[in-house]
């Protein structure tokens, strides 16, 4: 049996003049996932009605079920619910109980309610309203020859919040599909090719319903081993048996056996041993702290970072050196290490780490674009390394958290 | 004249289960904007033949370009090479330059070259071959009945660095276009509606060929105007004429008037004014820091950021008074004034910014999940403002350190 299949169309000029990067439909894929409902298609297209009526023509003969997001706002570049009214034939009514919601939202944030608000309560009377707790235009279910097509507004919260409660409920009860297991291993230091080289025997003894894919990013690849069966169970030993065979082959390279993130993973490992982390970060300007505290639970290992930008700071706040600086510079192996062990000391943590360095767009001094010192400390000892990263400044800062995090993990698994 | 037509097509399975968040596109189309091409559909579609090659044949039908993007590594889930020998009819044949190159960025890294990787030299015969300076898989370009197809690796710097060096220069050459001009206003405090509501003359007023768009972000509402036209110099005059017109009704509400950030605004203005800012932030947990050194130049007016996520260190490093703490909660209108005054003192800045609250999931003591006291200062004044965010743990950081952003710049306007 192949699965049922979902297509998502997201609506709006912005996502196709680059103005607005699409978070929405990653999401709505996982969770369409999980409840085995393959996304075989997601499709933007901009604020007209040909663009938008067309798409759903077309992706209406290849699934199932086809989500709409964006659209539904209250001005005049939102056309998305006229055009459902066209396109299924139905008139428009007003709804009490979303009425009763916009104005209750209103009067919340005592603002008076306008006619263009009490409009969001106007839906096609051949739809299912769907409920919208987070905000004033619901969601519309309109059924067509046994396919399901749901709109729903294009921001965030708003489309989680009706998936969450309705779409998916509804969707689980209504198709029944083969079930989908994904299996993730996070991996360090190995590039693709290599990591494929190394697991070729693996790789070519999958049975056809299980597929490997390579996620490279930076440092790091991912591979994801997907599933589908009938057999939820079955299926789950299969993949989680292959998983490990791939495992047991990558032995070192192997960060995590799960689809964490290296935060995660640290995080983890922190809070199981009882030890806490402090942080001098200089040219990640924060964004070191910034993914560890996006870890739940953080507040138990993560004790705080001095981001300390400026050269005199992380001498007045860090208690580098002065003289390290004016002898070795502020980019150097010295500030690096100095930076690690300040913040161990000043943030009273167990382990330290240090960053300095130059993400461009310009030299500074005679260091090149690109030069960054890492230093991580336990009580033991301090690993200093420097990297030569090629990329601009954006991705050089990504990157340079990366592998301070990594540096760090390393320092704990005895691998530097 | 109709705009030249592009359309994207992303392949990846990675793309439609949710586990990447799709950015390519998004600087594709904005780069394609500029050169006035029309991005009218974005379509991603997973790693099997059949979906490719139906996504190729159906969007040929509607535009002018077409762009692929990933595919072309060196493993086996990449098909998209040997479907485009097939989709085009040619034949493979090993290109000198580009193994040349593979080889030396082996070398570079002091790495074994396999087979698999020299690979990425083998290239259709009837395709252009576009270098790739980044990488080892080179672009390919196709020429069919006067469309244009590219396909290009998925590693966001490997398709920009193909997109600058070759894509962009042969279709600005290739294809004649009207030109398409975007002009942005940043605002806050205002809902979509109510802004609306303010502008319906002005948004009345306006030509058939410029349109406007309500973009929301939280806090945030940008407008967009876009506008086509052959003669280049007049449309730039005239959407100028619009935003002034906009702005004007909008007056106290506006942040920017162009497509910035808050923090680049906030960098313009501290530049301008030689002024320096300095932060103590907890549950942001580094996100202001990070977000004011993505702004270019940043070292001109960002002293640094104490990411202050564990209690003590509070008082032990920024120097909030302990009965402060004990009298009145780490969360509270005191400490967060502390830690603005604090964060100005220690980093002998002009601007002292300071952020404690409570995002989730967990209450903490009896503080609700969401609630955030920001303090903002300067010399001579201190202003603190609690708020309740109602988003999950993530958002509610996002928006935290966005308001602590704009709590500062209405401190700087006057405006608090």
């Amino acid at each position: 049996m192949a699965n049922t299949k979902a297509i998502i169309i997201t609506i709006g000029d912005e996502l196709l003049i680059g103005q607005t990067i699409d978070t929405n439909s990653a999401w709505m894929a996982q969770r369409l996932n999980e409840i085995g409902i393959d996304v075989v298609r997601r499709v933007a297209v901009g604020d007209t009605k040909e663009a938008i009526w067309n798409a759903l023509d077309e992706e209406l003969t290849k699934a199932e079920i086809v989500l709409i997001t964006g659209g539904l706002g209250p001005t005049a570049d939102d056309i998305t619910k006229p055009l459902l009214l066209e396109y299924f034939g139905g008139k428009l009514v007003r709804n009490q109980m979303v009425e009763n919601h916009v104005r209750e939202i209103f009067e919340k944030r005592n603002l008076p309610v306008i006619e263009r608000n009490l409009m969001q309560a106007d839906v096609p009377d051949n739809c299912e309203v769907l409920f919208n707790a987070r905000g004033t235009a619901p969601g519309m279910l309109f059924r067509k020859e046994h396919k399901l097509i749901v709109a729903m507004p294009g921001v965030p919260e708003e489309m989680k919040s009706i998936m969450v409660a309705h779409v998916l409920p509804i969707i689980s009860s209504s198709f029944h599909s083969d079930f989908i297991v994904h299996q993730t291993i996070l991996t360090a230091g190995l590039g693709e090719s290599f990591l494929a080289e190394k697991i070729v025997d693996e790789e070519s003894a999958l049975p056809d319903y299980i597929k490997l894919a390579y996620l490279p990013h930076y440092r790091f690849v991912k591979l994801r081993l997907t599933g589908k069966g009938k057999d939820h169970e079955r299926l789950k030993k299969e993949i989680e048996f292959h998983k490990n065979q791939l495992a047991k082959k990558l032995e070192e390279h192997v960060v995590a056996l799960d689809d964490f993130t290296l935060e995660q993973v640290l995080g983890k490992l922190m809070t199981e041993q009882g030890k806490t982390i402090g942080i001098a970060e200089s040219c990640t300007g924060g964004l070191i702290g910034h993914k560890l505290t996006q870890v739940v639970g953080s507040s138990k290992f993560f004790k705080g970072s001095m981001v300390c930008y400026d050269a005199a700071i992380k001498s007045s706040v860090v208690g580098v050196d002065e003289n390290t600086i004016l002898e070795k510079g502020v980019v150097s192996e010295e500030v690096a290490s100095e930076l690690a062990i300040g913040a161990m000391k000043f943030m009273k943590s167990d382990f330290g780490i240090g960053v300095t360095g130059v993400l461009g767009p310009k030299m500074e001094g005679d260091v090149p674009v690109g030069t960054v010192w890492i230093g991580v400390c336990n009580h033991d000892k301090t690993i200093t390394q420097s990297f030569h990263f090629p990329y601009g400044r954006d991705k050089n800062k990504e990157i340079a958290a990366d592998v301070a995090l990594l540096q760090l993990w390393k320092l704990t698994q005895g691998k530097i």
